[in-house]
């Protein structure tokens, strides 16, 4: 098969052309970056662990309403996905204090939100993905209030969703990222959600322990990212035998 | 300690004063009921199951936001609750076409919904819990507009949030039956979940087999209730081994 058009390469994933128009498809890459791609690695498996972790979260949403780029997956590494206009946003949903808003606010990590909090961060790699109010988003025209709307209330049913997902398997859903994108249907245009859902934007920790399962892992270096995003995998019982992480036989030195 | 007053005895619970004004002790029965108690049975271990998973859900969602009348679990068969003026009516959420809905209009049970569908009958086990319209609540006082408004965006919650707890375990949400409630905080009411979410008041099919681990294996003779509900708390974690359903010992006969 000729190999399809690359329409972008991110630093987790890769768009290529899809097969029909307004479709795209998303590789997702072993790639792991964090503080804005000041640290980097290459993380055997973790494309495939997110790509399966990505469809099982989108499939879900889908069948309750929650309208996802989602298609179907392809492979271990590529699902096919509706192509949308990005609204340059991270809209990140937090339940716990963690991360950014401990450090901005001086917030200890682990203190549990009164409710949960949206935040809006400009999607910028040059700018660090600044903090944004609902002023500036729509004084500068990148969604308007009706969009904002939307996408809150889009954004507190997928924390309801997956903050149920992940108490049946043990896990607290601390916060997570979203990105949503613009589709038309002839003259009506709605948002969806699309990128990815993965322990790549999720904070994840076990109920009973403590331990992170997610990117943190890599960003504060606690051991193996792979065995973490394995452990979701497992609990969700999205990793059959077959897709285990395929670690490639690695040379002793 | 002297036995506290019953309150009230229902189908699959009993109510008993609280040690607090405003509380009720909430104590499960291992009575099983269908098809508005023409069909009766002593299930040995449900009562403690049913306190179990309700825990859990009402738990969850308080975590989440969702008010609940959930305060504690006392003991194996026991939890203290908020006491609520009872809303007279069942709030039903369906994903999947099954039960009196499939009877009612025709649908074969297994037809996915194009949304949820939100049905409320009218609690009264002499007239069979029939089937009523906004128009009929509102009518006869027994919940406002508003009530109504708030209800539906309730139930809805619950339904996201319960839908990713089954998935998460291998497990469709086929629909489910909440009971919601009025408290007052001094001038201000609100309505809080109320009752019970257990296997008793929802329909859960497995995924890959399409088993039914709910009530309707009591309904329809399917096997073993207790089995049925047992795999519901394994699957989800809630029945460290310590609480086994206390199954008790039988005579041979
Ligand atoms: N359905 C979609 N249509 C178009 N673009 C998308 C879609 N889903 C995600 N994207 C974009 O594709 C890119 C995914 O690759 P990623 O490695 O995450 O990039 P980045 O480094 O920019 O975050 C992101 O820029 C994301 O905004
Ligand atoms: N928090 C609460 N306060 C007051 N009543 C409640 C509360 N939660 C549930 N109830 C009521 O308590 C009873 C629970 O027992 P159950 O066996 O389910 O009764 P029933 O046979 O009437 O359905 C129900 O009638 C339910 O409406
Ligand atoms: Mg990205
Ligand atoms: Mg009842």
């Amino acid at each position: 098969m000729a190999r399809r058009k690359k329409v972008y390469e991110g630093k987790a994933k890769i768009l290529y052309e899809g097969p029909e128009p307004g479709t795209l498809v998303q590789y997702f890459k072993d790639d792991a970056t964090a503080y804005n791609a000041q640290k980097k690695d290459v993380i055997d498996g973790k494309g495939v662990l997110n790509n399966r972790l990505s469809e099982f979260f989108m499939v879900g949403l889908n069948a309750i309403g929650v309208p996802t780029h989602f298609i179907k997956r392809l492979n271990m590494r590529e699902q096919l996905i509706r192509a949308v206009e990005i609204i340059p946003l991270e809209i990140i949903v937090r339940n716990v204090a963690a991360g950014s808003l401990s450090t901005r606010l001086g917030i200890e990590e682990g203190t549990p939100l009164p409710r949960p909090i949206i935040e809006f961060c400009y999607k910028d790699d040059k700018l660090g993905d600044p903090l944004v109010a609902e002023e500036h988003i729509i004084a500068f025209g990148w969604a308007s209030q009706q969009d904002l709307d939307d996408i809150v209330a889009l954004a507190l049913r997928v924390n309801d969703f997956l903050s149920g997902c992940m108490l049946a398997v043990g896990i607290k859903l601390v916060d997570f990222k979203i990105e949503v994108g613009r589709v038309w249907d002839g003259d009506y245009q709605r948002l969806i959600l699309a990128d990815e859902i993965s322990p790549d934007s999720c904070r994840l920790w076990d109920i009973e322990t403590g331990k992170k399962l997610d990117k943190d892992v890599f960003r504060r270096d606690l051991g193996s990212l792979t065995d973490a995003y394995t452990e979701v995998a497992r609990r969700l019982g999205v990793l059959p035998s077959n897709s285990a992480p395929a670690t490639k036989p690695h040379l002793i030195n």
